[in-house]
Order: structure tokens, then sequence, then C-alpha cells
């Protein structure tokens, strides 16, 4: 184990998430793009367009992991709230930024840029501001909270200016083994066994449905590659010694 | 809007979609299928396979919605919990209910049904079986939570026979509306005059980017049917202004 693990908490901000208009696309992307910087996603929170609702989930989480990423509610319509909602979780004033402004001012002649658009310059005060290099509106960071688009191509590229800023933990260290025809129930008991002889390391049985029928991964995850290592082969080994007391394969 | 709201929260249980391994399919598909149903989603978590985080999450939103719904961790390995942190959360006792044995022994023969499998049947007391048509474990009910499998294809049986158990509300009337080639930030200011004078619905706006460039969409929701099509045409009639003003298309 790492001496200090890097945590971090998504909230996801949009009735039309909620509501499954839209498909949520930025979860997992940024949960695996996290755990391979070596930061351990531990919370995910969806919540609508109300600013009570943002505010109270902004606060629970930002207290409780190193970092917070929102996705949404950003843009320029009376909806977009997340800013406010923002300011407003840290206490902190807000008002159009003149950075945000020169970078909407990059895109938009003045006669384009209306009121509506200068909403997205909107930053609370402090924040540093995260570029946005596809529609210029920016992302922003105030606290451990960095605050990022909805729209996938651009949260992608925003998180991609932020990854070079964030404070890193020791990478987990991830084995997957296809099981080799063994159902779950037969190999439980020894994984059981296993995950307790090996307390660093965390062992997942994960199957899935398709035409064919179940298919079973097991997935050892330590931060020390040694002891998953170990764990990894005293899976092998067990779900060998299954097949050979003659498991249906 | 109807007299009594019936709202709902999913918890969603499981390290592999915190470490992105596993995509959720399951949070929009829900969303969706309760929105249709006149069920309002106003929440959701995902939280690790750690027992105190499951059994805070259920508490907190369990108290908070007329429903809570879960997926994942009911599987036959060490790591699926969900059960016995249901039955911690709601302080009941947990055992093996004969019913759900019942039900794998359809599936198992008496030297299949291992000690693993068996824990498919732990089942917290005074719960209500969900029929699991594709591999028998089943899920359940304790008093406003269901419980349900991870797997898609389970979970979605599992709902299907969820629903018709459900209180419902009036259903969401909902109306799309393309917009034909004006940007976001030019119709921003009309949509708001729009949103503030029908308190009782809720208008979106949906930019999306594709290869193409951004495309938007308006989709104004509300419980009154009456009042949706008055907001939509208003949204509508505010486009066909914008657009004789000579707004690039």
């Amino acid at each position: 184990m790492s001496e200090t693990d890097v945590t971090a908490a998504i909230l996801v901000i949009g009735d039309e998430i909620l509501s499954g208009r839209t498909k949520d696309k930025n979860i997992g992307y940024i949960a695996e793009y996290l755990t391979a910087l070596g930061v351990d996603l531990r919370e995910v929170r969806v919540v609508p367009d109300v600013e009570e609702e943002i505010v109270a989930a902004i606060n629970a989480l930002r207290a409780r992991y190193t970092y917070l990423f929102t996705t949404g509610g950003i843009g320029p319509t009376h909806d977009d709230i997340t800013a406010d909602a923002v300011a407003k979780a840290f206490g902190v004033s807000i008002d159009h930024d003149p950075r945000a402004v020169a970078m909407l001012q990059e895109r938009y002649t003045p006669e384009e840029l209306t009121d509506a658009r200068l909403r997205m310059a909107r930053i609370p005060a402090g924040a540093d501001l995260v570029e946005n290099p596809i529609s210029k509106a920016p992302g922003f960071r105030v606290g451990n909270t960095f605050v990022m688009a909805g729209v996938p191509a651009i949260m992608q590229a925003m998180l991609d200016r932020i990854a070079p800023t964030l404070e890193t933990g020791a990478r987990m260290v991830v084995e997957t083994i296809e099981v080799p025809g063994i159902p779950e129930g037969i190999y439980a008991a020894a994984l059981g066994d296993i995950a307790k002889a090996h307390p660093g390391v965390s062992i997942g049985s994960y199957p899935s449905f398709t035409a064919g029928g179940f298919r079973n991964q097991i997935v050892v995850r330590s931060k020390d590659p040694g002891a998953a290592a170990e764990a990894a082969s005293a899976v092998r080994e067990a779900l060998e010694r299954l097949r050979g007391d003659g498991v249906p394969a």
C-alpha cells in the first residue's frame, strides 16, 4: 500500500441523466482514467439540476476525498447552474472572470458574445481555469474540486489538462484471470479463502452473461505488485486444482 | 403535478464500476424504465464493496425517496456482501431462506448446491423475493428497497417482475425539440424567459458534439400535459423568431 492513498469522487449533474434521456458516458471514462493515474475513485453521485442538491453533494464529497470531479451544467442556458452551486458550496463570490471572457473572445465576435454566452465566463472567485480546446468555455478548479463540461469530448479534453496537476498515489496492479469454464459457485469457497489469506489484495469475481452462457473473470488488485502476483498465483493454482477435480468445463 | 410524486434512487454496488473495469449499463436502463412508469429518479450513487459504505448509502437513500433500487453484489463469492449490508441497514437478521433455497434447487443438483451457491439464498428476514428467470438466485425487497443483480440481463428481468408492484405517479410528458441550427448561446436568453414564465415545467437544453459540430435539443418536461404543450409552443415560436432574425443556420 502507498503511504497516502489519493482518492476521488465524481458528481454528475443533470436532469437528463436521471430521466434516462442521456446515457452517461463520463463515469466509466473518468473511472478508468483515474485508476490508470493512481487515483482511487471511491464514490459517484448523480444529482438533478437543483442548486441545493448540487451544493449538498459537493460539500459531502469534497470533504471526504482528495479530489472531486463534477461533470455537466456549465453551458449558457438557464439550467446550467453548476458554477453558482460551486461558489455557494465554497462560500465564495462569483462573477465574470476576465480570463474566461478572453477565452470566449477567441471564439465569438463582440456581437456573438451574448449575455447567455458570457454566463459561461462566470467563475467562482479564486478558481484556476481549465482550458477547453473544443468550444473555449473553460472548466475550473476551486480547492480540490474540478468542474468539467458534460459533453464527453470536452470533458475528456479538460481531464487531459487536469491530469498533470494531480497528486497521484501508487498505481493499482491489476491481474485479470479468465476462468476456464468453472462456475462461480464452484470456485467461490477457494476464492474466499485466498482473499482472507491476502488481506492487502482485493479479489473480485465478475460473471457476465452472454449468448454462450456465463463467462467469469477473477480480478486481483493491489498496490503492492508482489502481493498481487502472489494472490494471482494462488488463484491460478486453485482453479487448476478444481479442474483436476473434474469440474465440467 | 400529481398529488404525490413517487421518487426513487439507485445504488450501484461494486468495486468494478469504480475502477472502470466494468462500464455500468444499469443506471441509464433503470432511469429510462422508471421515467416511463411515472417514477421520478432523483439520485444515483455508486459505492465500493465495503459494508459500512453500502449500509450508509442504503440508509441515506431509503429514508429520502419512495423507492431504492440496488444493483450488484448478490452472487456467490466473498465480495458479494449486499444482502448482509441490507439486513444490517434495516436492523433485521439474515439467514438461508427456504423459498430461495427451493429456487436454487430448480437449477442445481444437491451436489452442485455448494455452500457458496447457498450464500445466494441468504435473504434478510421479512423480505419478499424477486424471481430470477435466468440463473434462479433471487433478488428481494425489504421495506422500500429492491435488491437486484448487477448482470444487466438479470437485473432487467428482475425489474420487469418488480414493476407491477410499484406505486407510480403521473407520467412525465416530454417534448423534444430539435433546434434548427441556432446555437445555445443565441437562444439561451429566450429559453430562460420561457422557463421563468412556466414554473411547473422543466426546460433543458442539451448540446451534443458530433463530427458535424454541435447539435442542440431542447427538452420540455412536465406532469401537466397542457403546461408542457404550452411551454413547447413558446419554445418553437421563440426559435422561429430567432431564425427570422437571420441567425446563421
